[in-house]
């Protein structure tokens, strides 16, 4: 069973009421308030010793990054983040200087994106550091963009590069919320979603949950520079394709809009955004299944499990 | 640094905002919505193998005990609990039977309170499992109730029977939610904690956020039956008296109210909860400091550090 099987299996029947809008299966769950008050996200997120960062991590840079991972699924469903509270685990015999630094980590992103840390809890944990943070973030009603809205013939959009993001990125990336509520504000985003498990696999989330397929240009994809040296440098580097395809900890946004939508907003983020590259990757389609179309006008099915099978020409 | 001093290093200084109405350091955080609407409670709480579970505990117990704590918190004040989050990290040979009858326990819990599951997040953790909650609730605008309100002369009351609940309690204890509820919406709670470092511990974070002292009668403390079987079955055990003092995870509620208010509340509450005791314990004093009297008439001195010293005569 992986991760996403053994969610699935969880979270089968699971209590529920009325005034949850979404709720677990998207990037965040959108709650309406028992009093019938407007929708509130609600996200939590672990980052563990030895799966997300090593003991040689900086601990400023774990505590960004456990804090940075959950704004970045607010900041995929339109929302503004708002309140956090902190759970942080370490074994009994810590260092608390080391544990104060992840909490600057946490704190100093938390500032610049306007969030309130309003909890925390310590506790133990033998096999080494874990930090879960639980975020509350807030929409504007009926905005929240799910996973589930794509539709055939929408135009597909990434933000930033792609790839070779354990080289370090992983633990510095600037979650792009300020991104995200801009395009919720002045476009309608069908779906949207964060990359953290690789395009591929991101998109076929979308792609599921809102009943479609897609078709994506091998030559439109931003390839990272970490990418593109990481298989210049090591033989036992994926091809940069591959990569940008494949690797995990993105952390940028992935989301579709009506095809008429795509030049406008492609001008208007030039404007907003000068810095940060955005990119039409391919297109939405009717028929279902991930296509990669490569350079020599070839198609490549990336069905659930072809990523074995796909190699680059 | 012991675990209090860890987390109020850690929480200093923290990034908050203008709508954060009670922020780290009671039982709930307390929130203003952006957009002016009605508090939300806030929690998070973790529970770790070989912490707060072992490797045998039944695993339908261990979700129950994981989020029964949270509702324990938001109980203590005032509130109901609405919606929660999960985050599940487990070894990676994990028995995915097990992590189900965990989800089984939290969620015939909810069901119980009225409590939604919105999120799930499933991590590695190589030491063992730990399950860490968020939860939020709601209170009526203005309505909760804090540590910080205890007055002199207030009458001191706790629920159910404390001590020995390690001795199975703490895996399957009823948190007081709909009691809290109950006592919020019929009279002024002045200040209220729910049990979980022991009554000497829990009271001493009333009586330092509200700037006061308490005396507790001896023997008007409601002994739980396991403290008492385990004193005379176990020559290692603590005397019951300390051990109603002092044993954690009790998980019952204890509040001040003004003296005037004490017959009338425990009136009520025999027709509300014929079942469950209600004992006023003492008072709270304007002179600093916890006292406990004692049955032959004295007064011993509970400091800060005065576990070991105090021995039942």
């Amino acid at each position: 069973m992986n991760e996403f099987e053994l969610i699935a299996h969880l979270t089968e029947g699971l209590a529920t009421r009325p005034d949850v809008l979404t709720g677990p299966g998207d990037d965040c769950a959108v709650l309406r308030m028992p009093d019938g008050r407007g929708p509130l996200l609600f996200k939590t997120d672990a980052v563990v010793e030895g799966v997300h960062f090593t003991t040689d991590t900086p601990p400023e840079k774990i505590g960004h990054k456990a804090l940075a991972r959950c704004l970045s699924d607010i900041a995929a469903m339109g929302g503004r983040p708002a309140h956090a509270v902190v759970t942080l685990a370490a074994p009994r015999q810590h260092d608390a200087e080391r544990l104060s630094a992840i909490y600057r980590g946490i704190n100093a992103l938390a500032n610049r994106h306007g969030v309130a840390i309003v909890g925390g809890e310590t506790t133990s944990n033998p096999g080494g550091l874990l930090i879960s943070i639980a975020l509350l973030g807030t929409v504007p009603t009926g905005r929240a963009i799910l996973r589930s809205g794509a539709k055939p013939g929408d135009a597909l959009f990434v933000t930033g590069e792609l790839g070779g993001s354990l080289q370090g990125r992983h633990l510095e990336f600037e979650p792009r919320v300020v991104e995200g509520a801009w395009l919720a504000e002045r476009f309608e985003i069908h779906a949207m979603i964060d990359l953290s498990d690789g395009l591929a696999g991101d998109l076929r989330h979308i792609l599921k949950q809102s009943g479609c397929g897609a078709e994506v240009l091998a030559k439109s994809l931003p390839i990272s520079r970490a990418a593109r040296l990481a298989a210049r440098n090591e033989s036992s580097a994926m091809p940069p394709l591959l990569a940008a395809l494949t690797d995990g900890e993105d952390f940028e946004l992935l989301f579709t809009v009506a095809a008429a939508d795509a030049v406008a907003l492609l001008d208007s983020w030039k404007t907003g955004f000068p810095k940060l590259k955005l990119t039409c990757i391919g297109k939405i389609t009717a028929q279902p299944g991930l296509r990669i179309r490569t350079e020599d006008g070839g198609v490549r099915d990336m069905s659930e499990h072809g990523y074995a099978h796909f190699q680059e020409s």
